[in-house]
C-alpha cells in the first residue's frame, strides 16, 4: 500500500503534484472537537511556498476546502476530508525527465515500480507538495493536542555546516526562522543564499519536542513512540535519519552517563536529564519527547548532473530547470511538527482506550 | 496495541522475560517454502547470551520449538508459531525494582501504563529477551530472502568512542566480531572490557546493508522502505536512532555532492555513489540498502544510581545486581539483521502482488 | 474507526448526506490499469435516484470527479480519489429529527455516539447516499475484474412476499428490473406501488453471483471469502442478513444432500451442485461464488410513527416527510455488486501475491 | 493473510489439526484484568469432543496452557498466548484424501492454494479443531464482558427440520442442550441420532443474543456491529449464513411493521420490538443484540461419495472413515458465543477510546 497511517486514527493522503487536487481523509477523530480553520490556515502558510527568498516561487494559495466531517467547525464523527486545488502547474517543465531520471529524485524508482503509467509531472505523488495534506492532518492534530495542553515545538538545528546552539524552548519555535541563537540563524540563511547563488542546494537538521505529554503513551516493541514517530516522519520526502533524545550521541556514552536519574519535582516523578528523549521502553515518561531529523539537500539543483537515458541506456547530462527551493529545511519545520502531532495524537487516543 | 508488525506478513511477538515461554506467530509466508531449522538455530545462537565474556552469564538454550505452520521443514501455508521455553529464571533479582524504578529501563513507564499488574520480573515484555522471537521471525525471513539472492549483512560500526573504518562487505559480516578493521575490533572489545571493569556499560552503532535487492520495493509516503525498516528496528529495545545512506551526514552536504549520479553498468542502471542508501522516494533503486542504528549503553550497570521510591515519592539509591551485558551491541547485530529482513521480506511480498 | 475496508487495497469513504461533497479514496490499485469513466458513470446511474417511479425524486447528477490517481484514464499508482458534489440538499427536512429519532434509522444511535455534534442533516454519514462512493470504488473494481474475465451479476430474488423463480444468469442481470421471471418482476413492482400508495415501504432479497473466478481466492478463518464479502456487504445501510450458497436452507439438509460431488468437466475440476456457493474453507473452488442479502424495508415511511423526545423523554408521534424510496431494493442491486467486486478484487490481489 | 482479527484487540489463531499444538495470541487486553482459568476451562469443555453420544469419540483434554500475558491469573498488559497440545492424532486416517478431495471439505481448495505443501492431516488449519483456540480467546472476552455486566447467550434454534419455539432467555442458555422447548430439543436429538444411524449428518441454526450492551458500540459502514460479528462468525468453518434481528424475515415485512417504535422504560430509551436486532446504523441501541447463524451439515459422512482423483482427473468413489460428529451444531454453540464475544469486546474497547 502506500499512503495510509495510524492505529486509532486513519490518515490517507492522496494527490499528485499536478493532479486536479491533493488532499487527505482522516478518520477516527472523536465527534465534538472544534477545528479552527484560521489557525489551521496559518499553520499551512508556514509550509506554503513563496513565503521568502529561499523558497520556490511556485505560488499556491494552499487553501484547504473541507468536504466532510466538519459541521460549523465542529467534528461530527464522520471521516474528515479536505482538499487543496492545484492551480499553478507547469507540466511541461517535467517532460524531459520522462526518459532521463533526475539524480536524488524518485523518477527512476517510480519508473521501475509504475512503469510508463507513473505520473511524472512535478514528481507526481512523490512531490514535496504531498506534505501540504500532511500538514492539514497535522494541523488538526496540533489543535486537538493543544486542547489537552500538549504543544509541539521545533527549531532548525543545522543548515549545512552551521549548527544552532542552546536549548530548544517554546519561544524559539515562534520565530519566523526558528533558531535559539539568532546569529547562527543569520549564518544559516547565508549558507542557503550561498547554495542558491551557486545553483546548488543544502540540507539540515530539525529538532522537535513535544511538551506537556502525559506518561504512559505508546506501547512496547513495534508500537513504541520511536517506531510510531519514525513511521510518520519518514513520510516527509527528504528525511533520511531520525534520532530520539541523545540518539547517535548516546552510542558514545557510558550507561552511567546516559541513564537519566529519577527525581521528584513538585510531587511529580521526573528525570534529571533527558537523554532518553522522554521515551523508555517505547512509552512516554512525562518528560519532553525530543527527536531530530536529518533533511537531505534538495535534489533539484541548477547545475549539470550525470544521468542515464532509460530508453537507450546511454549516459546523458541533465539540468533541472523549473522552480525549486535551494533548501527545504525551513518549510520542512511545520511538516515535522505535523508528523509528530499525528503520531502523538494517535498514541494519545490509544492511551484513552486503556483507561478504566 | 503493541507487538504486531507487517502488511503482507503479520508477525506477533509474545512472552515476558520470566513467563513460561516466549515466542512468535508469523502469518502470510507462502506455502512450500523450506525453512532449515539448523540454519535458523545457528542464527539464533549469534544473539543468545553466554557466548562470550562480554555477555550476561544467563544461560538459555534458546531452542525454538515450532508448534505449527511447518510440516517436515516446509511451510504449509498456515500461520507459523514457534516458542522458546524460559528455563533459567531468577525472579527474586527483580523484586526490589517494584517500588524503585531502574534509570534507563521501562520499569517506570510500565508502572504508569499497566499499574501494579505489570510483570516486573526480568523486565517483562520489555526485556531484551523479546528479541529472541524477533530473531526467529527474522531468521526465517533471512532464509526466504537468501532463496531469492538477497543477503543482509552488518558490522559493528562503533563501540563507545571507537569507530570502525573501511567499507562493510559480506566478508566482514562473517566474522565473530564483525568489523572491517580487526585492530579497531580489538579496541572495541577493550572498550567493553573497560566498561565492565568499571561496573559500567557502553553503547555503539551497527551498520547494516541489504544486498541483491531488486529495484521497486517499498511505497511512497508512509510505507517507504525507511518507514518500514525504522518501524521494525525500533522494536529492538536499545535502538535510539536510525539513518539511511549518508543519513545525518547528508544534512551537511550540498545537493551536488549528495545526489547520486545514475550510470549504466553491465546493462543495469546503477548509481555511482550511494548517499541515498539504495532508497529514492521510499523505493529501492537496486543499490545496496544501507542504514545505521544507534544503540544506547545497557541501562543495567553495577554502580549506584539515583532513583525515586514510587510509593513514598522519596529519593532512593539503587544498585542493579543480577546478570547483565556491559555492551549489548554484539548481540544486537543479528537483531538488526532480523528487523531488516522482516521489513524487506514484507516489502518483497508486496512487490510480488503488484506484478502482472 | 469506521469507513475503511481492505487488506490489499484500502478504501475509505467520506462524506455526509448534506456535506459539500461525498467521495472515496482507493489505494493499492496497480499502476497502468485503464478505468473507463463512461462505463463507471453508467454503473453509478443504476444506483442514482430519480431513475424510475419507485425511487426518491431527489435529483443528483452524481457525476464523480477524479482528483488524483488517474492520468488520462490510466491509474498511475498513486491513491485514487474521487468526489461527488452534493447539490440538491434540503436540510430543513431533517431539523425535526434532532430531538425525536426516526424509528429504524440511525438517528438515536448516532446521537448516543456523537452527541450533539452529529450531522443529523439527511442522515449524515449514515445516509444511503454513502453508497454512491461505494459504487465508485465498486465500479472501478468491476472493470478491473472484467479485464480478468470475472463478472459480477445479480437479480432481485424477492420484494416483500413475491419471490423470483428460476436461476440467475448473466442475461438476467442486464434487465432494467433484473428478475428471471418477468411476471414475478411485474408482481414485485406492484408490491412496491402498493407500499407507496399506503405510505409504507417494503424490503426484499438480492442474489448475487461472481462468475469466472479462479479457484484459490480467500484464506482460512477470518479472511475467508464469506467473511470478506460479509464485511463489505453490511456496509450497505439496509442489509440485515447474508447467506452463501444454500445458506440457511443448507441447515435443513443432510450432509449427503448438501455436499457437492466433485466432477471433471473439460479437464477442469468442478462440482456437480453448488450448495457451498463456490466457497470451501473460505476459499473459492472455481464455481460461481453465490450469495444473497436481505434488505430491510426503507425505514422512512409516510405514516405516523411512535418515538420519544430525547430531551423530555416523553413519547411523541412523528411523521417522516422529505423524499424517500418506498423500496430501495432496485437501487441496492448495484451496491451489492459493488461490495462484492471490492471484496473479490481485494482477495484477487492477495492471490497474486502468493504466486511464485 | 488469514487468521488475525480485531481493531482494538488483535487475535491470531495458529495450529493445524495434527501439528504439535494449536493456540492463539491475543493483544490489546488491558492490564489488571482477572481471567479465571477454571471458568475458561469449563467454557472450553462445552466445545470439546467426547462430551456426548453425538460428538466424535476423538479425545482431547483440550487443556489450555498460558505461555505469556498472565501473571497469577491477572493480565499484565503483554500479549496473551495460550496453547493446547494435540495428543490424540491419527494422521493415517487422512492419507487417502491426498489425491481425492472430500466433498464439502477444504481439501480441494487447500490443494489449489497451497499445493503439495498443504497439511492435509486432519484438515490442517481448516479443521474444526481451530475453533478451540477461538474459544480460548472468546472465553477470555466473555469474562471481560461479564465483568461489565454483559452476557452472551444462545440456543439451538433448529436441527434439520426441527425448529425450537419461544424466545431465547438466559435460562435457556444454561441447559446442556439449549432449547426453549425441551420437547423440541428431544426431537432434535432424535434427528441427530437418525442421521448418525444412516451414516449421514445434519445441520442447524444457532441463535445468539448479547445482553446488557450499552448503546453506542460499533461504527458506520465497514465497522458496524453486523460487519464485525459476521467477520468473526464466518471464521467458524461450517457457518454459511448470518442474519441480525429479523434478518431475512424482515425482507418480507413492510416498513411500518419492521420499524421498532422508540419508548421510554424506567427512564431509558428502548424500542418496543427488536426487529433490528439491537443495531441501527451499525451501532448498538441498547437493546439485546441478536443474530442467527446457519450451520451446514458436517461434510464428513460415512456413506459413499463421488469425487475426483486430482492426479488422474478421473472420477472416484470415496468413503470418509475416521471419527466425526453427525451434527456439530451443539458443539458450535460455544464457538458462536466466542465469536460474538470477541467482536463485541473489540467494539467495546473502541467505544471506551471515544469517551472524553
Amino acid at each position: 500500500m502506500s499512503s495510509s497511517y495510524g492505529e486509532n486514527i486513519r490518515l490517507t493522503i492522496f494527490g499528485q503534484s499536478h493532479s486536479p487536487a491533493i488532499g487527505m481523509t482522516l478518520e477516527g477523530i472523536p465527534a465534538g472537537e472544534r477545528i479552527d480553520l484560521e489557525t489551521l490556515q496559518r499553520f499551512l502558510r508556514r509550509r506554503a511556498p513563496g513565503q521568502s527568498d529561499y523558497t520556490t516561487p511556485r505560488k499556491e494559495a494552499d487553501e484547504s476546502e473541507f468536504l466532510s466531517g466538519l459541521v460549523d467547525g465542529i467534528t461530527c464523527g464522520a471521516p474528515l476530508a479536505a482538499i487543496i486545488r492545484n492551480t499553478d502547474t507547469r507540466s511541461a517543465d517535467y517532460a524531459a525527465f520522462a526518459a532521463v531520471p533526475r539524480p536524488g529524485h524518485a523518477d527512476y524508482t517510480a519508473q521501475v515500480k509504475y512503469g510508463g503509467a507513473q505520473d511524472r509531472s512535478g514528481g507526481g505523488h512523490f512531490s514535496g507538495r504531498m506534505t501540504a495534506p500532511l500538514c492539514v492532518a497535522g494541523g488538526i492534530c496540533l489543535q486537538l493536542l493543544a486542547a489537552e495542553g500538549i504543544r509541539v515545538i521545533s527549531r532548525i538545528a543545522a543548515i549545512g555546516s552551521v549548527h544552532d546552539t542552546g536549548e530548544l524552548k517554546a519561544s524559539t519555535a515562534d520565530k519566523p526562522f526558528p533558531t535559539v541563537d539568532d546569529g547562527r540563524g543569520e549564518a544559516m540563511r547565508a549558507e542557503i543564499a550561498d547554495a542558491r547563488a551557486e545553483g546548488d542546494s543544502v540540507g539540515g537538521v530539525i529538532e522537535c519536542a513535544v511538551l506537556g505529554l502525559p506518561a504512559g503513551l505508546g506501547d512496547p516493541m513495534f508500537d513504541g513512540m520511536e517506531n510510531r514517530i519514525a513511521a510518520a516522519a519518514f513520510a516527509i520526502p527528504a528525511v533520511k535519519g531520525i534520532e530520539f533524545g541523545s540518539g547517535f550521541a548516546s552510542a558514545a556514552l557510558r550507561g552511567s552517563e546516559n541513564n537519566d536519574p529519577f527525581i521528584v519535582e513538585n510531587g511529580t516523578v521526573k528525570t534529571e536529564t533527558n537523554h532518553c528523549g522522554g521515551i523508555l521502553g517505547g512509552i512516554t515518561n512525562g518528560m519532553p519527547l525530543t527527536f531530530r531529523v536529518a533533511i537531505k539537500p534538495t535534489p533539484s539543483i541548477a547545475g549539470e548532473q550525470r544521468s542515464v537515458n532509460l530508453e537507450t541506456l546511454k549516459a546523458e547530462k541533465l539540468r533541472v530547470t523549473g522552480r525549486h527551493d535551494p533548501c527545504i529545511v525551513p518549510r520542512a519545520v511545520p511538516c515535522v511538527e505535523a508528523a509528530a502531532a499525528i503520531a502523538v495524537y494517535d498514541a494519545l487516543l490509544g492511551h484513552k482506550r486503556e483507561k478504566k
